[in-house]
């Protein structure tokens, strides 16, 4: 057994933040994570937790009733979203075209549910055409969809069609909304989307550990007529809904902090208006675009199905992707990743999300990208980025 | 669809938390909680991971290779813990004597368990003859028991005692140590316990989102040798296993404020030395529980299964538990909590865990019960409370 461990104090490197998430936090968020706690059964914090509530519903464009941050990271919601709507003996329709389709699968399947797929490539959105056959065929009970594909940099076009197909057929809806809430125009309610769940790391520019989820009623519906309880306790809504509900019994300690600083983040989108923060993620993310366009790199999703928030951008030929990003890494503190699954070495993901969507984060990306990919021997026009990005943010 | 929601700063209570948790967090922690983040696969991250790693060990008493932080609040570990070792078809047996072993009954259903008991009163620690007989009538593959119960501040003694049992019979041994770990004795390797998981928000004095669990190689063998997958994506260690054992490779985004912090809680324990962690605990809450036995108050437990870190108190003859409370709360600005269960309304339950384990605390803690007790028309002798625990803290 060991003696006591001796452990420096805590200093990580100062890093700007332009992968997939965690983005950039913003100080009036780090601030509210150092608020002394209150206990999470305190009618000041049932307070608080109203105002989560409310704000995220404004964030999500929904009045639902049940918007409420999961008590863990992103896959903690979505694993929430498809273990409550899953039953056994259930069929979910899933994507194949990125990363978060194959983990839609897996928790459907854990959910005791029989998985079916509709097919595109990785790098394209869902084909509503697709998707209605996939329905003729399978009938399926559960339709989930990624919103924003962050292994992809693909925005799911006509969402709403999507959900008239699935409703026609008398499907639920699950939205995977982790890297668009909050950056990239969604409407649940408008559009008819019956769950969606996103992870606070991305647009909201929070700490991960509080995860919105929003189901309407008709889906709520669904979880509390269940037969057999979901398999997880931790994850139970028909549970949870003591304590966000109108009981506010206890269910287990909510991670506090986490929650304020959820209520905070969600408070700056308040403050900025939903619609001007989806306007300035395309606006910024876009002059990001035009300057890695302009440096001669080749975005990997056409520009009808870019997604602001996550920038997939075609690693240039004979470059070592790896190399770029521990060069961006080491020489710059600056994090971007790269590709994931079918687009492993392909693609560098840059993201472009809440408090990261700046052009003070933007100009710093594409100078010490353009000296990155230069240092590494690629054939680019690094000084043309910076012109091309200002021209854009000027329009 | 509502507009912009307009919600004020965040300005909780100052509240002092002597309740069943989250206990006050030392200042230094909720410092660590405003560090700007870094990446969930940053090289500087998985080096805080390896030490938060080494500090747990070193507080959970073992040499587990698998201890680690799950992204969640305590229920998240419990449910880790009895999710990946239950699998359908094994047989749980579980504690009947406090709230938690019917929180343990309902994860091991959902896993697909079958459930037996081991039968204690809620209020009384389990019996080892009575754990052997429940052996030998249900041969259980998997035997849970609860070292500091929460609900009744109940101390499990004789832990080796039934780890042998257990082991006689070929199950692993799941401890729950929510309410003891950092501020309890516990052993984990010592005493033959196979899985032990805990929260951050009790004796670690920490903000609740990373959770505390370990598990030795006899039960990551089970866990790894499943024929069945486990029923949550989020929770499985065989995935996590790659994320937090050799490869580092990504399976969910951790909680990388809640490390942070939780690395910081640790160090405090680590520079205290856990044994006069321990000691400390022991010394504080005695000189509490000097003070409201001197008071003419009862301690629900009998001396020798006290829980320093949970102070069942019987509420007196005639006083209203929900009255005092929310007097205390505001009045002082003071947390306690009232009974569950078959104790409700029975005991005030008085934590005395880690950065709310000082003197300062009890002190305030003992003068406000007293002023409260008294304003509710209880016939206690308040005056006697603060010397009779002076008295003991200079013992």
């Amino acid at each position: 057994m060991s003696d006591a461990p001796v452990v420096d104090e805590l200093t990580p490197p100062d890093r700007t933040l332009m992968g997939p998430g965690p983005s950039d936090v913003h100080p009036r968020v780090l601030r509210a994570m150092s608020t002394p706690l209150v206990g999470h059964l305190d009618p000041s914090f049932v307070e608080i937790m109203n105002e989560v509530q409310e704000l995220l519903r404004y964030a999500f464009r929904t009045d639902n009733r049940w918007t409420i941050p999961i008590s863990g990271t992103g896959s903690a919601s979505m694993e929430a979203a498809i273990g409550n709507l899953v039953e056994p003996g259930d069929t979910m329709l899933v994507p194949t075209n990125g990363y978060f389709g194959g983990r839609m699968q897996s928790m459907a399947e854990r959910a005791g549910g029989e998985v079916v797929h509709v097919d595109a490539p990785w790098g394209e959105p869902l084909d509503p055409a697709d998707v209605e056959a996939a329905f003729d065929e399978h009938q399926p009970d559960v339709f989930g969809f990624v919103h924003a594909e962050t292994s992809t940099g693909v925005r799911q076009p006509n969402v709403p069609e999507l959900t008239r197909i699935a409703h026609e057929h008398d499907a639920y809806v699950i939205a995977d909304a982790v890297t668009s809430l909050g950056g990239v125009e969604l409407r649940v309610d408008e559009w008819g989307v019956d769950v969606a769940y996103s992870g606070p790391q991305k647009c909201l520019s929070c700490p991960p550990g509080a995860s919105p989820l929003t189901l309407n009623d008709r889906a709520m519906d669904k979880v509390l007529s269940r037969e057999e309880r979901v398999r997880s306790w931790y994850l139970d809504l028909s549970l949870l809904e003591g304590y966000w509900g109108d009981d506010r019994a206890y269910h287990h300690t909510a991670p506090i902090t986490n929650v304020y600083a959820l209520r905070e983040a969600l408070r700056l989108i308040a403050e900025e208006g939903i619609e001007a923060r989806w306007d300035r993620h395309r606006r910024v993310a876009g002059a990001l675009k035009a300057g890695v366009e302009a440096m001669g790199l080749e975005m990997n999703a056409p520009d009808e199905y870019w997604l602001p928030s996550l920038n997939a951008v075609r690693v240039p030929d004979g470059a070592d992707d790896g190399a770029i990003i521990g060069y961006l890494l080491d020489e710059y503190d600056l994090e971007i990743a790269g590709g994931l699954g079918d687009l492993a070495g392909e693609i560098f993901r840059i993201g472009c999300m809440g408090h990261s969507a700046r052009p003070k984060n933007v100009t710093y990306l594409l100078s010490s990208l353009g000296d990155a990919l230069g240092a590494q021997g690629a054939d680019v026009d690094a000084d043309a980025a910076l012109p091309a990005m200002t021209e854009r943010l000027a329009d």
